[in-house]
């Protein structure tokens, strides 16, 4: 019952073999083989435009070349208050942008609100050296609320950066899982939307280590080959991340292994919402399921051996705020996941639970 | 006949058994995970302390986060004028460090000299705010030119940067070849002989994507899991380092493949020697070969198919250098290249060229 | 009637005389002067112990080396959401900690309260690499709300950042202010209720432009005297920043000065409460009056001569928030306003005015 | 016989009037003032051109803030070995560039050469992602050694640099010295030369404390408005750097005190270079002397009260290199320096003097 992050899978049959096969030949370093070069151009196919193209090994380096691609260090990028470039990534996007800032946006269930973007943004005007100006938004896609913007919200948020002179990030560390909940195309979601720069995460859905860098304006990407071997992130032997993102894609292999998580998660949603004192907090889009419980039937589900991370610090919609003697909790699926697994904690769940306090 | 890179190189089968094997659990996320656990539990045996441990998966962020536990940015790293940290990483150590300076010495045969060190030093006054202050020493191990420090070399060096409140940094992205090549032990090369810190590269030598930052004072560790984490370099599936890692050392294995590549760049640097117009720039020590050639001689090798790197704009010892109508020209062989390989290119330099002005 | 800025003022003829007089001889250069002895030595006794002292020349680059000394790049410090280091100074505190971040936190009346920096630091757990790490708090005293931190407010606050492994920093842009407003001494103001750096302002209380970064525990100050010389902060003649903070402080010209701009700001605090349609925001402690008015009156006053900033995009107490048809403002005095200017301005206000839509 | 160095001067009674006259009024904050405004429209017509100009406190804060103009973090700036922006800044443009590198020539008597430059661009290949990219090359005028660049020698450092997509910087601290030295107009040793940015100082020069930052390209200057606020050197009260500027600009007065500065090295320089025992090192072109004497002569005039540095790191022509028993030493007049002064150490340096060993 193992249900503390996507990050605990191994790695698609697919993918290994790749791998593998890959390793037979002897291939140009730094991203120049053919291996690359491929998955790049399915890429292209699969988002119907030209692009730029950058792998790398982790979704935090990803995130962090794709915003210092978009923001000067003297520069501010937006985020929900909640987002994982502001809360999880030990200031990487600081980092790897030279200072810039980080502003979080509150909202409900993960999401930011075109209001409250522009709310935002009116404390910060253009042009007034003492302020750093306004240079990117960064959506997640899907949230940390395991939600996933529509195409439409995603415009309507890019609409207002436009118009600010702000250009579009998506981290999109969970992207397959949010194409395959809403339906929308790989295009929709990003560019026809407004998405100018990309963040595309294989790892969490089945790959070893690999992640894309992808500008939609590919004039973006003058300064990211060099940003990305100063990172550390230019891997010798680029190959390997060339043959895990081309299978990944083949076959349409990312799409069905995000489907798979997306279905043990709605299914352990289903059932946890109808154990006795627990419910639901956001709504389950895509691979993970956040409750409030009674603390003492958390703690009797870890005793049982059950894996899932305390999330008591995280904002909640008021009304599934955790009262006392409850708290929240977060439950990750992956591909891997079993439904044996899944049902064990729903019966688990099921059981009364003795209190702490009885 | 591919001499181009060492990173051209598949992975060794048992790294790669490795991998696969490691995929087929679920496992903790962030190098939590029993792999890596293991891999750092033998660096301790092989280097005879305990050791504080870093997996990451380049070079590059090996060296930078290396220099940046050492080098703050008001601070300088002293090292070879042509090493990998100055010339081949698009400024990561100035990155990695928050802008650190580094001061390229020059010395024959990639070596930095003890007395080109002191004077180099005599211009950093210490104490003095308008000057950055020295804090590392960091030698190549083995060098750029493809030789390989002696332990009383590096003690040698060692002593008189210590002496200067410096600490010491061995890039160790061909450590194992220079081990092979010294009869040293791990402990007598590095810490013994005075060094901080080092990076271990497995990835040169038959790994997928594996490097070390291995410290030998543990309390130089205190900010490298923030470091780290902030340059994108935490893998979240850690443990495919830690497999990768652990594979490389068992048995042996790390320095079997290190004494395929050095026997093979023997073999051809041989071989190359005795070729019509050419000469050995640097001896053979490692798994590199440096040859001044006739021109026309060189584009009759890569005509025929032969793969490797021009290097006319680096130093030689004066009597090596080319003269009018030569070229200098690297070759690096790996633990796969094959003996048939270095037989062709040998007997093509036996053959006689045709000048390009006859 | 010029309420824009402190900033506006001049030089307070004392401060005057000394630059003129200390332009007679030549002096050491970059701060090693007498002058600069004497200040360092005049402030150790005002605050009553042994300090480490920096002189520079703008309040952005005092706080940005304040914060610099305690906060690595890959940790956070923690301010009032309206803070000037996290609102105007375009990012100097990430740029010269090396990236480090600015965590807003609301508060009333411009002051942070402990139970909102308690639940803050909640969330930043201690030794969690994917965390930025909590290594600051940074109080301004006075607040940009223009009110004053008693002794025990601030030693609240820092007993528990203390309690919390961090480091307490005041921006003391407007210091003299609060001390004449409470009547506290400079050191029960700073490092007898737990303040470790102070950011003392000189410049909007008569000075040319001088600063001082004050350290109360000398360790600190170990790498300030590089990261002053690198952000160009070291004056080269830098006799007349020392004689500025000497005639400064001399005869206790720091707190007449501030008691001065004081007196003037509650005079006009005074005048303005009592016209129609006029409420103040916050208690009008030190040199600032925040006020909301009808925005036909504030376009009035205006358009007589007066000087001001609108300030609507800030906070405000609920109670006092702007209503359809008013807006918020920003009124400043300084050493130099004159008390017909204040009654001019008072006389304006009493006077109806038109709306824009009569 | 104080010779220690320029910065050691007072400041020009014009100068030291015009603050106590702009003191007298009520001016805007942060440089929108008049003086300011007065004092760049003086720049564009003594340089005969629409001009960016920024005004800072510093000579490091206008080298830094004109290099980080030019040079991004994965950049290289090119200059003099012996730079004061690579020596004598603590790391000033690494830390305002974020990171770039600076790559030292060597050069006799302060210049770099054409071949030189060449020749160490060869080393860094246009488009590799692994080489920090050519942005900028750097020259001092006046240089390190004293010496003054011709209009024609920049020019052919400047059209190198720009046929390799570089721009170019000149570090004017001693600017106006150059321009009396060699006659040429400002333009002329400027943008008609190729100077794309010209940090220009006054501090040495008569100033209080202002320097420049000229873009002769308006659009270089699109981010130095946040740059300079965020390195704390926006100063509030700027009108006093305005009026430090405009006082030093009329009238020629920054010429005037130039020569006055020129005129009494060349005089020092005349009377040592016939002192037993002592030999200049380099030609004496504006207010700097070098000198190689023997030991026991320098200490001998350091004990009769003489004041200046010692020089004896830094690099010489082969030919007048100190030999055993000698010491470089390095003697700086200002505009108020006295003749008496001059004189007297030159009567110093005729006279017999006893050796250490005897």
């Amino acid at each position: 019952m193992n249900f503390a992050s996507d990050n605990g899978a191994g790695v698609a049959a697919p993918i290994l073999e790749a791998i593998v096969a890959s390793s037979r030949v002897n291939a140009p370093a730094y991203g120049a083989d053919a291996y690359t070069a491929r998955a790049a151009s399915r890429l292209c196919e699969i988002f119907e435009r030209e692009l730029a193209v950058f792998l790398v090994s982790t979704g935090t380096a990803a995130n962090a070349l794709a915003l210092a691609a978009l923001t000067k260090p003297w520069q501010a990028a937006f985020c929900h208050e909640e987002a994982h470039i502001i809360d999880d990534e030990c200031g990487a996007p600081e980092f790897f942008s030279g200072g810039a800032k980080l502003v979080g946006i509150p909202g409900l269930n993960g999401k930011i609100e075109p209001a409250a973007l522009r709310a935002t943004l009116a404390r910060f005007p253009l042009g007034q050296a003492k302020t750093t100006q306004p240079a990117a938004l960064s959506l997640s896609q899907a949230t940390e609320a395991g939600t996933a913007y529509r195409p439409a919200e995603i415009a309507a948020l890019a609409a207002i950066a436009h118009e600010a002179g702000m250009r579009v990030h998506l981290d999109g560390a969970r992207f397959a899982n949010a194409l395959v909940k809403t339906g929308a195309s790989p295009a929709e979601m990003t560019w026809r939307s407004g998405v100018d720069v990309l963040s595309l995460g294989a790892t969490k859905d089945g790959a070893l280590a690999c992640e894309a860098v992808i500008m939609f304006d590919p004039a973006l990407a003058a300064a990211t080959p060099y940003q990305r071997k100063r990172a550390g992130q230019t891997l010798s032997k680029g190959r390997f991340l060339g043959a895990q993102m081309e299978a990944w894609l083949a076959g349409g292999l990312w799409l069905d292994l995000a489907r798979r998580a997306n279905t043990s998660a709605r299914r352990l949603g289903e059932g946890l919402a109808k154990a006795p004192g627990v419910r639901l907090v956001f709504p389950v889009e895509v691979n993970e399921v956040f409750v409030v419980a009674p603390e003492a039937a958390l703690a009797a589900w870890r005793a049982a051996g059950a894996r899932f991370h305390d999330w008591s610090t995280r904002a909640t919609p008021p009304e599934a705020a955790p009262r006392a003697g409850e708290a929240m909790a977060r439950f990750v699926t992956s591909f891997e996941t079993d439904e044996k697994e899944i049902d064990a904690l729903i019966a688990l769940a099921a059981a009364p639970y003795r209190s702490r306090n009885s």
